[in-house]
């Protein structure tokens, strides 16, 4: 722990929602010309965008931008196309051919609501349309380019899809070693939430060194999210929060502490949420201190 | 007609391949870092994108920003990943959620070759490496931020993804109006095909009214392309171009000459062409002809 101030759970919370409403009133009117979307695929992405979730990857990004010294508002469309393609990922990681999960959130997966072509199609819609809206930002062009393509990046073959493979790959063998499952989760679900990190200081024009800092930052709370939803999985609380729910109701998969053992885990999720605390040790404010509670709350439940 | 020098089929074909080349080259060894991509993930990625194909897109792009000044090699990335989208494109229409191919270019189709996992994930992976590739162009970023993100409205929910969903959904009624094709073509193929020539104008800093021009070209040509392969697939001639082979195996598909008749396409056809060449008439120069010449080509065997 650092000496910087202590936010509340509530107002944590309450931080984190006024975010997710500013970024959902964004959404809640898809923000490209939807007259020229064919009814039945804009349907199925609102289905999935509108569903809910914490949007804790926008909230990131805004809140990054902002202790950089930018206003939150001019990093909204960025921090939306981050949800676009979140929403994406869990419309393709749910079909049959990959998790094969019927229900998300509590309602039918995007491919039991309408059809496997329509959820594949929402899928690759919302993550095509998310780099239209980020071109569209009126910003400098030379960090919005910079920005959008650390987040291509980590949402691609070199990230997130990658992780995703490994991930299929894992499952197939379940004999997957600590390393492996590090490596799947650094790339499935770490890369993405690292990029929302720097993205925000990016696009807000911050120095090296303070992109430095949010990258060890994202890099950690990501680290911390994941281990600490799988010890909530292992001890059945259900209030996780760096993964959606219904993610890893996959039996017999391998995980962290599946491998290391709750005790080491637990050791590990506190060790990452301070490395992520220490690495905004500069950085002072209401965003950096939503930062650092973020970091806190990602392992409350689980430590 | 203009009056604009023809050129010979034979001068014609060694400029595409030409340009084919020097696409594949960049290609061959996968334009990101490749030791970070899952070893699966990268065979299925570099199976489709090196089968072959025209690579008519790119060559688009390229002579288009040539005709406008600009060395053709600065766009050759984003050439590659126009070409990134288009594999893509074809390995999620292949899955049996959608056209159901077993075949593509004469070899198993990506998901026959691998799985439909790694199908999805390689399609999900090329598309948003595309991305990443074109933000990391040393061109004016203003630039490259407005042709990327005419590039993604055009493959997005209102361009390709929108027309592949309008394909299925006219596969599935069976009885769609011309008007309804004619959609259906326009966002399914035309849309690359238009910001194929448009982008490569946009990336040279081209005047607006230049863009305009290759904006006018591009619909046509893209029109021209469709209508002639569907001529072509009725009368049983398989060197198409416009479309991969393969894709319209479909029976009882609707398609313009099939609602419209072999006459009434074939005039149809010839006045795209030539709309597309009349687009032109302010341009000279080998790009400007082959350009031309590429409209003619597109009819040739279907008028």
């Amino acid at each position: 722990m650092t000496g910087a101030a202590i936010m509340s759970d509530e107002v944590f919370k309450a931080n984190l929602q006024q975010r997710a409403n500013v970024v959902e009133e964004f959404l809640k009117n898809y923000p490209l010309d939807n007259a020229a979307i064919p009814a039945r695929l804009r349907q199925g992405m609102l289905y999935s965008l509108n569903a809910g979730g914490k949007r804790f990857r926008p909230a990131l990004c805004m809140a990054s931008a902002g202790m950089c010294g930018m206003d939150e508002k001019e990093v909204v469309p960025f921090a939306a196309a981050i949800e676009m393609i979140h929403t994406y990922s869990l419309i393709h990681d749910d079909l049959p051919a990959m998790d094969d999960d019927d229900l998300r959130r509590g309602r039918p997966s995007n491919h039991r609501a309408f059809d496997e072509a329509t959820a594949i199609l929402a899928g690759d819609g919302l993550l095509t349309d998310a780099f239209a809206v980020i071109c569209d930002m009126p910003l400098p062009a030379q960090n919005v380019l910079a920005a959008a393509r650390l987040l291509a990046l980590a949402a691609g073959s070199t990230g997130m899809v990658g992780g995703q493979m490994l991930d299929m790959q894992l499952e197939g063998a379940k004999a997957g070693t600590l390393a492996d499952v590090e490596r799947m989760e650094a790339l499935k679900t770490g890369a993405m939430i690292r990029a929302s990190c720097v993205c925000g200081s990016v696009l807000a024009g911050a120095s090296a060194a303070q992109q430095a800092a949010l990258e060890t930052y994202g890099a950690a709370l990501g680290c911390a999210f994941q281990i600490a939803d799988d010890i909530l999985d292992i001890i059945g609380d259900t209030e996780k929060m760096g993964k959606p729910a219904g993610s890893d109701e996959k039996k017999g998969k391998s995980t962290y502490p599946a491998l290391a053992g709750l005790e080491k885990s637990r050791q590990r999720a506190r060790a990452e949420a301070d490395t992520a605390i220490a690495a905004l040790s500069g950085f002072t404010g209401p965003e950096a201190d939503f930062l650092r509670a973020m970091a806190n709350f990602a392992i409350r439940r689980a430590v």
